[in-house]
C-alpha cells in the first residue's frame, strides 16, 4: 500500500542539491539526526551527503527504496517522478513549490499525471512533509516533536509547524505528522482512512481550509471519529461565509454554519484557534475519559482558584461543592482554614501529601480534577507535582494539573510531563480542555445521517412545471409528498373568490398569486381574517389592485389558522456538501437570533428530534406560562420526510416553508417556496 | 500623605526575624537587589542582615523611616504598630497571616484601631506586598518585573504574584504592583485614587473578587477610567450570581450582572482570564489607540493568517480587503504571487524589506495592523521583527506583532520586546487585544449616571400604605409620579364592575385584584377583550371563583391596548451597587433569551437611549418587515424617571413594570408589581 511506503518506507530517496546548506543537504541532515538510516541523495552531481551516498538518478539506487522526498527545482519534478516510478517508488513527499499555489495549474496537472501513470500517490507540492515517529521519519524542515499518541494533519504547513514546535516545547507526543500542501493526490480523506486503524495514533488534530470531497470527507471523517477524537480547525470561517442566496434558508446556511453542521453529525470536535486544539489533544491523549461535568478544583491560592471556577462554569462544567461524606474524608487530614467548599483552597501551606489526600478523596465523587499551583520561588512545586501524579495513577478520575507561572515551575512541568499528566498554562485553560472532553463524552450517538450516499432509493424526479413555481403549485406538490397542507382555493376571478371562500369556510385568509411577487405581504398581497363574502369581495379587489402590473393570475384561499406557533423549515445547497436542511421559528428568532438548527440532509427522526431541541427557543414549543405544548412527533416526522426531497428531486435549489403552522395536533404549511436550482 | 510614604518611602523597617532563610531576610534580600537601600531590620534580637542594621524596636531607628514591612507572628503586629506609630511611621505593609482569613476577625480590629489611633495607614494583613519600580521598591516576595506603565492591583497575591512573573518572562513593564490581602485598611478605592494622578502608570489593571465599597468604588473607578484605561478581572462570578428574588427583575439582577453594568458604567474594561488581562494591558501600554476597527494583517505563511483573520471578525474586527489606491501602492514592490487581499501573505519569502514596506502601504487605510510572522529554524526572523519596528516607528497606526513558535523566534521577541512592539502568543490573541482595545476606544461616552451620591435632592418619602401594594394602589402610585398608566377602575362588585366597563369604555381587560394572587393568569385572573356588559357580568362571576378562598378583593378594569409591543421595566435594589434598573422585551426575550439591559440606577437620558439600544431585539421596537416603529423617545423618558423612583422611596425593594404597552405615540404601563424592602 502506498501509504505504507509514505510512512514506514523501507528506503528513502532526497531528490535535490546535496549541497551544504541547501534543502536536501538540511533534510538529510534532520532526517539522520531524527535516527533513520537508508537515505540515498539523488542529484545530477551524484554528490553525496553527511554519509549518505548520492545518485545522478533514483533508478540508480542498487537498494530497496519505495519512497521519495522532492525539493527539486518545480521543472524537474515530472521528470523525478517518471524515474521514481521506473525505479519502484511507491509514495512521495513534493516538497517543491511553484505550482498551483502561484498559478502553475499546468505544471500541477502534469505531476499529477505522470504520479497516475506509475501508480506513485504523493503529498504536496508545496507542502511542509511529514514525521513518523514510530519509524524515526523526520523528512521535514519543522520541529522534531516528541513521540506519542496524536496525529497532526494540516493543508497548511506553517499550522503544523506551530503544533509541532509546540508540541516540542510544551510536551505533546506526536505520532505522525503530514502536511499536505496544494493537496494534488492526497488530502485529508486519505490520512484520515489511515489513522482510523493507526494504532500509534489516540487522536486526531486536522487543519483544513476546505475539505473539497464534500460527503466523501464526512465519510472518512465519521468513521475516524468513530474509533478516536478527531479535533478540527475549519479555517476560513468569515471569508467563506458570504454568498448571494435567494431563500431565507439559504442565507441562514453560509458555508461556515454548514461546515459546522457537516463536522457535528461526523462525531468531530470543532475548535477555533490552535491553542484549544493544542490543550484539548493534550488532554485526550493524558487523561482518561470523563464520566460527566462535575469538577473539583484544588488549589493552593485563593485567587486564581476561583477564576478557574468561574471559567468552569462558564465553559459548562459543574464546580459542585463535595457531599457530606467526602467532606468528612478532607476533614481527617485537611487544616480546619482549608475551606471544604470548591475549589478547595490548601493555601500556601499545601503539601505533597496534601494534594495528593486531597486529590484522592475527591475522586470518587467527581468526573474530573484540577490540580492547580501557584507558584512562588521558595515553595517545592516539584513535590507538589509528585502529590498530583501519585494521585492520578490510583485513581481513573480524569485528573489535569495547572502548575504556573511556566518560569518558576519548568522543573514541575518537565517532570509532569514525564509522568504523563497533562500540565496547561492557567487553570482557566484547564478546565475548558475539559469541558471540551465532557462535551465529546456525553455528545449523542452519531447517526448515519447526512452521509448515507444513496439516501433515496426510488426513481428520481424532476419538479413540476418549469419557471418560478407558485403557491398553488408548489402547496399542491408538497402534499404530494406527504407534507400536510392546509385545504386551499385557487380563484382567478372575484366570483370565484367568493365560491372558494364558501368551499373552505369562513374565516379566511387570501393571498396573491403572481410569478412576479415574492414577498406578498409587503405589497398588501395577504389579508387575513376574513369573515364573510362581502370582506372576500372587497379582499379580491385589494389584491388585484396591490398586484397592478404585475402578471397577476389570481388569489389563493386558505382557512384562518389560530392558536398556532409558526416555525420555519428549510431546504438549500451547499457547494461543498449538498442539500441542507435547516429548521427554526422564523420571523425575529431566525432574523435576529439566527436561533437555527441546521444539518447536512437527509436526517433521520433522531437527528430530526435533536434538531427540535436544539434551538434556543425550544421552550416556546413544549408549551410556557400555561401554554399547550406544541405537536413535535409529527414536526419531526415531517422534518424527516422534507430532508429527503432533495434527492427525489435533484432540480430543488431551496425550499422555503415558512411559516409552518405548529398545533398542539399536528402542523401545516403556512407559505412555502421553491427555488429550481438552475433559477439561482 | 501616607500612600506616598508606601510608594516613596525614605526609610523603610522590616519587622521580623532577619536570619537567615527566613521571610525578614528574603525581603531584605530581595529589596537590596531591586537596588533599594534604607532599609532596617527590626526584631527582638537587634539582628541585622546583608550589612543593613538590626534594631530591636523600630522606635530606636536614628534614621528617617516613614514605612514599615511587618512579617512577624500575628500576636505582635499591634505592638508593631504601636512602635511604628511612635516612630513616625506613615504607612505599613503587613504580609503577616492569621487573620481575618482563618476567622481571627478580631485579631484584624485590633490592628485597624491601632494603626488608626496613630494614623498609620497599611496594607494587608496577609497580603503579598507591593512593588514600586521608579523608586525600585520591592518589599515583596513576588518577581520582580521590568520597569513600564501598568499598574497591578490585586486583591489576590497569587494573581498579582502570576503577572508579575509572566511580566517578567514575557516583557510586560511595571509602574507599581500591590496585593493588599485582606484588605483590613486600605484597598482598590485607594489605589484607584492614587493611580489616577500616577504619572507613571499609563494603564491599571484591576483583580477583586469583591468591591466592598459599593458606589464608592463606582466613583473612584470612574475617575480613574476617566484618565487612563483600566482593566478588570471581577472574579467569583458563578458563585455569587445565585441569590433568591421575588421579582422578575430581582431575578435578571444577579449579582454578576450588576457587576458587569457597574464596570461598564464606569468605563473600565472587563476581562475573564489573565491571560486576557495581560494581553490587554500590553496594546493599551505600548501601541497608539485605535481610531476604528478596519484590521489589515501580514503574514508569511496563508494558514495562520486565515486563523487570525477568522478570529479577527470573530470578535468584531473589520478584514476588509485594501482599497485600490493601497493595492496599487503593494503592487509596486511586491511580487506577483502575493494576494493582495487580507491577510496579505507575503509567503516564506517574506523580507525586512517586504515587511516594512507593506505595513506602511497598508497603515493610511487601516485603523491596525499585525505583523505576524510563522518562524522556521532557517528563516531570519529578526530581519522581520527589525522591519515591522522600523515601520512602527513611521507609522501612528498601530501595529502590533505575533511572532511564533516562541521557541523558535526567542531572539526576535527580545528584540521586538526592547523596541516596544508588543508582540503575542499567536495571531488570535494579537487580534483579540486589537479588538479590547477598539471596543474601548469606542464605548459610548460614559456618563454620570448611577454614581451620583444625591441623585434625588427632593425629599424622600415612603410608599403609599403598607404590606403588600394592590394593583390599583400601585398604579396610582406611578401616575403620581408621572409614569403613563391607563385609566382604570376599580370595581368590588357586578354592578361597579358593568358601571367601571362602560365609563371606561369596551373593549376592557378585566383583572383580579388579591393580596393572595402573585400571578394572576396563572389563575385565570385576566380575562382580555371584553366587549360588552354580558361578558362584563360573566368574567366578573369567573374571576370571583377563580379566586375563591384567596381574599378577593374586586377587580381592576382596563381598556384594551391593542397593536402595542410588550416591554418590560424593573427596579432591584442590589447588596453592593443599592438600586439597579433593567430593560428588555419581556416574556421568552428576558426568560429565554436573557435579553436585557441593567444599569446601576439611576440613568440619565443618553444612558437610557443606550440601553434601549443595547438590547439584542431592538430591531423589534425600530420596526421590523413593515411594522411600525415605537416610540422610543417616550420610552427613553419613561426609563429615566423610573430609575429615579428608589432614591424618593428608599424602602422600594423591587418594581416589575410588566408589560409596558409601549405604542407608535407613547406608552402606558400594563401591570405593576411593588415589593417593600422590608418585604422581602
Amino acid at each position: 500500500m502506498s501509504i505504507e511506503s509514505l510512512f514506514y518506507p523501507k528506503g528513502v530517496a532526497v531528490v535535490g542539491s546535496a549541497s551544504e546548506g541547501k534543502i536536501g543537504w538540511e533534510l538529510i541532515r534532520k532526517m539522520l539526526a531524527g535516527g533513520y538510516q537508508n537515505i540515498f541523495a539523488v542529484n545530477p552531481k551524484a554528490q553525496g551527503a553527511l554519509d549518505v551516498p548520492g545518485y545522478d538518478a533514483v533508478t540508480k539506487i542498487e537498494q530497496p527504496v519505495d519512497m521519495a522526498v522532492i525539493v527539486s527545482p518545480p521543472s524537474t519534478v515530472p521528470n523525478v517522478l517518471e524515474d521514481c516510478g521506473r525505479a519502484g517508488v511507491r509514495a512521495a513527499v513534493i516538497i517543491t513549490a511553484g505550482f498551483s499555489e502561484v498559478g502553475n495549474d499546468a505544471g500541477e496537472v502534469e505531476i499529477r499525471r505522470v504520479a497516475e501513470k506509475h501508480g506513485v500517490r504523493f503529498i504536496g507540492p508545496n507542502c511542509a512533509g511529514l514525521i513518523n515517529t514510530a519509524h524515526h521519519l523526520y523528512p521535514t524542515l519543522e520541529t522534531h516533536p516528541p513521540a506519542g499518541g496524536v496525529a497532526v494533519v494540516a493543508q497548511s504547513g506553517a499550522v503544523g509547524g506551530v503544533v509541532t514546535a509546540w508540541a516540542q516545547e510544551f510536551g505533546l507526543g506526536i505520532s505522525k505528522f503530514v502536511s499536505y500542501g496544494n493537496g494534488a493526490d492526497m488530502n485529508e480523506i486519505d490520512f484520515l482512512r489511515y489513522l482510523t486503524g493507526d494504532a500509534e495514533t489516540k487522536v486526531v488534530a486536522l487543519y483544513i481550509e476546505s475539505a473539497s470531497g464534500g460527503r466523501e470527507f464526512m465519510r472518512a471523517l465519521r468513521e475516524c471519529a468513530a474509533h478516536k477524537p478527531v479535533v478540527v480547525i475549519k479555517a476560513g470561517r468569515t471569508q467563506s461565509g458570504r454568498r448571494a442566496t435567494l431563500s431565507h434558508t439559504g442565507s441562514l446556511a453560509g458555508a461556515d454554519a454548514v461546515y459546522d453542521a457537516a463536522l457535528r453529525q461526523c462525531g468531530a470536535i470543532r475548535v477555533h484557534t490552535i491553542e484549544e486544539m493544542f490543550d484539548l489533544c493534550k488532554v485526550f491523549v493524558h487523561a482518561p475519559r470523563l464520566r460527566g461535568r462535575r469538577v473539583a478544583i484544588v488549589t493552593n491560592s485563593g485567587g486564581p482558584g476561583v477564576l478557574a471556577a468561574d471559567w468552569a462554569e462558564e465553559v459548562g462544567l459543574d464546580v459542585v461543592e463535595p457531599g457530606p461524606a467526602t467532606k468528612e474524608k478532607l476533614a481527617e487530614f485537611l487544616p480546619a482554614h482549608c475551606a471544604f467548599k470548591n475549589p478547595i483552597d490548601l493555601t500556601v501551606e499545601g503539601t505533597e501529601e496534601g494534594y495528593r489526600k486531597t486529590l484522592l478523596a475527591l475522586a470518587d465523587e467527581y468526573d474530573a480534577l484540577l490540580a492547580l499551583n501557584i507558584a512562588t520561588p521558595y515553595l517545592d512545586s516539584l513535590a507538589l507535582a509528585r502529590g498530583a501524579c501519585d494521585a492520578a495513577e490510583q485513581t481513573d478520575t480524569p485528573i489535569v494539573a495547572a502548575f504556573l507561572p511556566h518560569q518558576i515551575v519548568a522543573a514541575s512541568v518537565d517532570y509532569l510531563q514525564e509522568r504523563g499528566l497533562p500540565n496547561f498554562a492557567t487553570g482557566e485553560r484547564a478546565v475548558a480542555a475539559l469541558a471540551g472532553v465532557a462535551a465529546y463524552e456525553q455528545k449523542p450517538g452519531f447517526s448515519v445521517s447526512g452521509v448515507t450516499k444513496t439516501w433515496f432509493l426510488g426513481e428520481q424526479e424532476r419538479l413540476p412545471g418549469e419557471g418560478q413555481m407558485l403557491e398553488p403549485e408548489a402547496m399542491a406538490w408538497l402534499r404530494e409528498n406527504d407534507i400536510p397542507t392546509p385545504e386551499f382555493r385557487f380563484a382567478a376571478t372575484q366570483a370565484e373568490a367568493v365560491q372558494g371562500c364558501r368551499e373552505i369556510g369562513y374565516p379566511v385568509v387570501i393571498k396573491v398569486v403572481s410569478p412576479e411577487i415574492l414577498h406578498k405581504s409587503d405589497v398588501g398581497g395577504v389579508i387575513v381574517g376574513i369573515e364573510d363574502d362581502r370582506a372576500a369581495q372587497d379582499a379580491f379587489v385589494r389584491i388585484q389592485q396591490a398586484a397592478e402590473g404585475k402578471d397577476f393570475q389570481g388569489v389563493v384561499i386558505y382557512p384562518l389558522i389560530r392558536d398556532a406557533q409558526e416555525v420555519l423549515l428549510g431546504l438549500s445547497r451547499d457547494p461543498q456538501f449538498g442539500p441542507v436542511v435547516a429548521f427554526g421559528l422564523g420571523g425575529i428568532y431566525t432574523e435576529v437570533w439566527r436561533d437555527v438548527a441546521l444539518r447536512v440532509a437527509p436526517v433521520k427522526r433522531a437527528e430530526a428530534e435533536q434538531m427540535i431541541r436544539e434551538i434556543k427557543s425550544f421552550p416556546l414549543l413544549e408549551g410556557v406560562r400555561g401554554q399547550a405544548g406544541r405537536d413535535l412527533g409529527a414536526l419531526a416526522d415531517v422534518l424527516v420526510k422534507f430532508s429527503q426531497l432533495p434527492f427525489r428531486y435533484p432540480d430543488i435549489g431551496e425550499v422555503d416553508l415558512n411559516p409552518v403552522f405548529l398545533l398542539t395536533e399536528g402542523l401545516v404549511v403556512g407559505d412555502v417556496r421553491v427555488i429550481r436550482q438552475n433559477d439561482t
